[in-house]
């Protein structure tokens, strides 16, 4: 059923991007259809990561009706890791993560070559899907014709189908539409996900990708439902590690067109998202994760735990919707 | 400071807006519920205003199903119109609409005392409804403290509704949703109007102020489907001023439940709506009306005509979209 | 477009502004040399112009060798003025000016037809110079192109010189070189007030334009020592309503080259001058007018008064530096 | 002369941070006076690091009165280099740079521990100084307190005096100047290496300073004068890699006090220095570098080689000037 990881088999043989390509194009496409929590990645309070506490996480997620998982998108804290551990980290999700579910793996740096190296390191590890954002340092040089060039480079390389990732509130750089619409057209580029919650770039990405099987996934749960009304085919959602349940609930309901109780439910979930999202990042969802009986912890330096008035403010978001 | 509710009982000696917000309550709120076109102010080759070709728009408007129209707005350039002229063209206005349409004329000032005096005299002329943009020329000053000041001011004053309208791509200021609920408490606020395309804020100004009956109209074309699935009434469409009927058709299809037709109409018009917008302004949207047999005309000066290359641009978004 | 300086010559048939920028050419230009307050509005408590503090205010203003007078810049509030009252304080800063300093008039509106108008006004009550702002609230459109030609149509029909006037932290819009240095090019625009901040685009501006004479203006005191490193001739500075004499030994100073005196004064005048600018606004500057000795008062609305956290504030920046 | 080197020696026996402050709060600071150019870094057509064209750089810049030069900075496209090249560089420089130059290496990651680690390394490598530039993936929590953290914790650890770096245009981040003051009282830090060009702030950096000896570099060429002018010892600038004499010489005539001739040079510098830094960036120095006999060629993808109107430009930007 997942192209990504059967092709992968098959492919043994086979060099060359433009022979995965010339394969995949022949079978079905990844389907991406449904909810994922990025995950975040728990510490140790020396800072290393916890395998353990990590496990016991993917434990508690089996039991929810996510579509896959995201490891090493940014809720997971992945510029703070290392390359060894970025790939450990993948590799322990794989060894706990049923069959029947998606790895969406994170694996974008700054340089096209070490972006390609850390893919194949990915998919080595057991990735069904890579994730890469937009390199960013240098964002004023960063066209569409260098982005164009620096994915195709990378879905020509990948040994799995590929995602594009857009998250201009961390890189100050949306990837312009004209390259996703180009970008579409890859064999090997499954979709993008898109986390600037510009719902009329996100109708406009579907639309004008039609031809091509390209399949938008939001990227935060605040305009869920808007993105699905608009063609998206799911989510990747910070909130979906604290009410994943409650996430995947929302978009059943858009899925299957009961919209009045799909926006009841978005507008009672607005507030937590934005309060470990935007509001109070990555510290905010390891704390609200305490909460709901996940691991969370603290972040590696140079990001700070909560103060004591940031934590009451967070705990009023979920609160006053009825969620605490 | 703000009128509570109950305020509104001991209203025996209250005059003028305190009479008519008590009169309000005591009556049905005005139903923002539909579409309006933010109507194009028609020039004469001398730059002044052309009222007969203002004349000949509105009887092409009036076999569309307009909920009402929007006078004085962005689009219809009034920084660039005296005050008098301002008045003057919501009275020609007002001469030619059918009674079951609202007049919602913008009368926004940058102080308070200017905006409450043009808002008279925009009721004098006939304005159903006034709409009020944020003041913005000292944007580092416009907190919460002093919008809420002035809007509040201005609601109190107003002998007819008021409509709140936040516009940042023109403002370079958002007002702040705190500010937008403590507004909807006012008993003579009947809404917001955001062209700022946000829907995760939009859904949240719907939920934060499901006690007070407040309407949210979405402030363009673009995220129309997107805004009513999240709880918006309607919307004030640039657009609607070219291809009205198919505006209209949009709300129609979403406030009927039909989400799969209204997306495929929803997609068609993103371009569109984009180029006569934040694309190329103004002067683009005078000269697709024109194709479409409305008149357009030019803009007053600083605003230019468009050069021939952004006409093909525009002409593309229309047609392209399947409507040349 | 532009009137070359060749175009001067065949004046025989002009009119008006061009006869004007003909007989200016003939004669010095205006020397811009030097500081100038951009003075404050003081109002009753009912919020109207207070016509006899404004009088005090300049005969404090006398005795401090300034340059000359801005009315009607930022601080000044003319937005928040009706036309009318914008020409009133000019005739009223007329009477009171010594005939050896300049009384530089804002006088930019958003439509090109609105700011001639007024312009002619400004004139007629006895501008020497008048400072146009850079239209904004279409600022999408505001291209080097549109601007060009409001501030060529401006400085033909002015009958006396003017100053391009940049102010980005108001307008969101930043006046652009390539306009200015084909502006300087016009034989009645005589310089540019550059409120923004940025030293090496004023450099620029210097390095460009120094075939015509052109004068460039700091608009702000923070920035002024390194400005006039850079090639400004003098400063138009909300803090020279404050600290006239400061400001203006400073920019003698510099004019004499003893920088390390001027740098040791510029270094003591960035917190207080920042804020009554950027930081607290018209509010503090205007309290700040009291403590030494002017009439400040209130703004208008919607601008409030200052929290008492925020006048503690102010009253640090300037007690720090050894000011109070 | 050099505290960081002779104090490496001297310091063997000593652990800790602490230690390593109290020696040098009692020893002479580095004195960070004069210009460095931040070095580019040669690839081979295969995007490998061309250490030959590297040193040939070298000895080209030993002939050029440079106080030292910066490694692995911005310019140096570090974010593209892993670990190992980003050492690796620092030891060729070592070797080939005369004893009487500084050394001032970039060592700057996301995470507070892998700078710390990198630090480490860099200083082994023969780095006099290190630079660390604000973290910035996830600007929206990186707070004064984050950073205080962040800097202080990478100053304690380090064996080698550092400087901080603020650069916006890539980070999307200015280092707050709180931030900026009380990390000057740490007896590690150097200095402030500042390339957002708000003058401004950069005399306030000095003023608010005074009393700890920080030292300012301006971090580009473009401000140099107005930078010094303030208060500022010198300067990081790109452009120094094409034109390094010219920019030792506007600095000497700076600190010379010979403002007339400094203020010509710096003119003339402008236009040249912006195009190979925030207009056409990385490629464009790399390409003015090959027109001034220094080894610049490709960079790493996915930056792009100048296309051919860029670099029409480009050249414009330095015949235009006299410099070619």
């Amino acid at each position: 059923m997942l192209l990504g990881r059967s092709g992968r088999a098959a492919g043994a043989l086979l060099t060359g991007a433009r022979q995965h390509a010339r394969n995949h194009a022949g079978s079905a496409r990844v389907d991406l259809r449904g909810i994922y929590p990025p995950i975040a990645t728990p510490f140790t309070p020396q800072e290393d990561v916890d395998f353990r506490k990590l496990e016991e996480n993917l434990h508690k997620y089996a039991e929810i009706p996510f579509r896959g998982l995201v490891v090493q998108g940014s809720n997971g804290e992945y510029p703070f890791l290392t390359e060894e551990e970025r790939v450990e980290v993948v590799k322990a999700v794989r060894r706990s993560l049923p069959a029947d579910k998606l790895l969406m793996a994170g694996s974008g740096c700054e340089s096209t070559r070490a972006t390609v190296q850390l893919t194949e390191k990915m998919a080595a590890a057991g990735a069904d899907v890579v994730l890469v954002v937009t390199p960013c340092f240098y964002k004023g040089k960063m066209s569409s014709a260098a982005l164009l060039q620096h994915f195709t480079k990378w879905a020509d390389c990948s040994p799995v189908p590929v995602v594009l990732y857009s998250v201009p509130a961390n890189t100050g750089l949306e990837l312009p539409l004209d390259a996703v619409v180009q970008l579409s057209q890859h064999p090997n580029i499954l979709g993008l996900k898109d986390s600037g919650g510009d719902i009329t770039r996100m109708g406009l990405a579907v639309h004008r990708t039609q031809q091509q099987d390209f399949q938008v996934l939001a990227g935060s749960a605040g305009f869920l439902l808007g993105a699905t009304a608009s063609g998206a085919v799911g989510g990747v959602c910070a909130l979906a590690n604290v009410l994943g349940r409650e996430v995947c609930e929302l978009e059943r309901l858009c899925a299957a067109g009961r919209w009045e109780e799909a926006r009841a439910l978005q507008h009672r979930l607005i507030e937590p998202n934005a309060a470990v999202t935007r509001g109070l990042g990555v510290p905010a969802l390891k704390q609200a994760m305490e909460w709901f009986g996940l691991h969370g912890g603290t972040c590696r330096s140079p990001l700070q735990p909560l103060t004591q008035a940031e934590t009451q403010q967070l705990r009023a978001a979920f609160s006053c919707n009825g969620w605490l």
